[in-house]
């Protein structure tokens, strides 16, 4: 089969399909509602989302295939320089398509959870993919995080052993919230224009790219299963309004996929999905001396050698 | 008494003094807490923020005076291109000073406010004036909303008829979620870089800047006292934490002051003050047909003439 847009496009939508499938069964009361959407530039998407699960308090799995004119702003960070490349891409169009994901879940002892993967194009011949997992857990579990890096480190290990390490880093460095000067969570891995590689074919790489979306499911539902029914209390489920707010902050701050969306007149609420049904934010809170709070947030740091 | 940076910062700390005492009254409960702060780059602040009062449920009453090296972003907001200036400003300094005001109140019946005064320098001899009141209901009340726009016509009016048309316009523009296709509330005045004007001097221009904050307690406290005590349920409280929502939006990706604060090492726990004890995100919520929150939703508009 050619490796084409449309080859990749029914792949991820056959992805989307089973991980709401894995979902439901982990989740165990609720379903997702779909909506399909188009957008007036091009292309679309088919948005499933969840809410007031038994688990999952609120979680997308959104698919999207969009086209159009490519947006400025794609040129600027090519060529780290404001404008140096502005004006080189008049009448390039592009095409993107992917799956992300982001589940809130009810319990604060069950970790919030990111993938997204993403394949995009040019009308230049420009190609490339892109994507990566990482966990923000509101409560660090050192086995758990271990455990959750070494299936990434797997995954990465089958085809390229450069790749754990590099995109581990790559991890640590995009999800950080500079000015909290923490990371959002573990991190994970994070990848991005990945085509030709160290001897690796757009098509090995292509293999490389499916593998991780197809971890999703079974790392996301074990860390369910091993967490879910933890005790937790009023402290915890404020620690987790607070962690939360952090997670907004990174989304609306830094995320380049939340400014790609909202750049190319994405549709609003499916990228927002990714912020959750509810968030906090108290003025100048300290975590106390010792407590399971303040634990997690030291291990809120680039370059943990969690596997 | 000469118009210089030490006259204006202490003003603007007699008007938090005056400002933090008149919203004391208001609340009945609960009182503000001080904390100073200092930049290693230069300067620092008074931060003053109560939390959990009878009205209000979180809100903050900032001073600052921070100086440094002239950030670049300043230079490219100015020229209107990425880049074209900003080769020009090495070793020019800046001086800011202001007082920031955002309150979150205990009751959906009553707004939330947003006020700010800041004074700018540079070592060139640029100087100007900033500021702005704008005030966003969880449900519009429409004589509130008239009566408000009424009192900063009234400031602007008495020191340049043109300040009010000119200065509602920009608050309409300036506080505008344009992913949303929404205002984040009635709007107010605002105005930026304001110094010599229509045959306005510096001074007087700060004599009308010096009415602004002052307008902002007797303002504020009578729309508490109009809205305090009227009864809200459960709906009117969801509806409030999705107001917020759309507030974290706004501050996030659109706000300068926030955008300026963080890229200038600001204090951290100081900006983001702004944000709420609790917001709430729902997935592709949508107001009944009728209701309240419709009726709101269909006045976040820009141009209404509510003077």
């Amino acid at each position: 089969m050619e490796v084409n847009r449309e080859h990749i496009s029914a792949w991820l939508q056959n992805l989307q399909d089973g991980i709401c499938q894995a979902l439901e069964q982990a989740d165990g009361r609720s379903t997702f509602k779909e909506e399909q959407w188009s957008r007036e530039e091009g292309g679309g998407g088919r948005s499933r989302v969840m809410e007031n699960g038994a688990v999952i308090e609120k979680g997308g799995v959104m698919f999207s295939a969009v086209s159009g004119k490519a947006p400025d702003f794609l040129f600027k960070e090519r060529a780290h320089s404001d404008s140096a490349q502005a004006g080189n891409h008049e009448g390039l169009t592009f095409f993107a398509t992917g799956v992300s994901i982001v589940i809130h879940p009810q319990s604060p002892m069950v970790p919030i959870i990111h993938m997204n993967i993403r394949y995009f194009e040019m009308s230049n011949g420009t190609r490339w993919l892109g994507g990566g997992i990482d966990l923000t857990p509101h409560y660090i579990v050192d086995e758990d995080a271990t455990w959750f890096h070494q299936q990434l480190k797997a995954v990465c290990d089958k085809h390229n052993p450069a790749y754990y390490p590099e995109f581990k880093t790559w991890a640590d460095n995009y999800f950080y919230i500079a000015h909290r000067k923490e990371t959002r969570g573990i991190g994970g891995i994070f990848f991005d224009r990945l085509n030709l590689r160290d001897g690796m074919s757009f098509e090995q790489n292509l293999a490389f790219w499916k593998e991780v979306g197809e971890a999703f499911a079974p790392v996301y539902t074990e860390l369910i299963r091993r967490n879910k029914d933890k005790a937790f209390d009023e402290t915890n489920k404020q620690w987790q309004l607070l962690r939360r707010g952090r997670y907004v902050e990174f989304n609306l701050v830094y995320d380049k996929g939340t400014k790609f969306g909202l750049e190319t007149n994405g549709r609003v609420e499916s990228i927002l999905m990714s912020l959750p049904a509810q968030a906090g934010w108290l003025y100048d809170y300290k975590t106390a001396e010792g407590s399971p709070e303040r634990e997690t947030l030291n291990k809120l740091k680039k370059g943990l050698a969690w596997a």
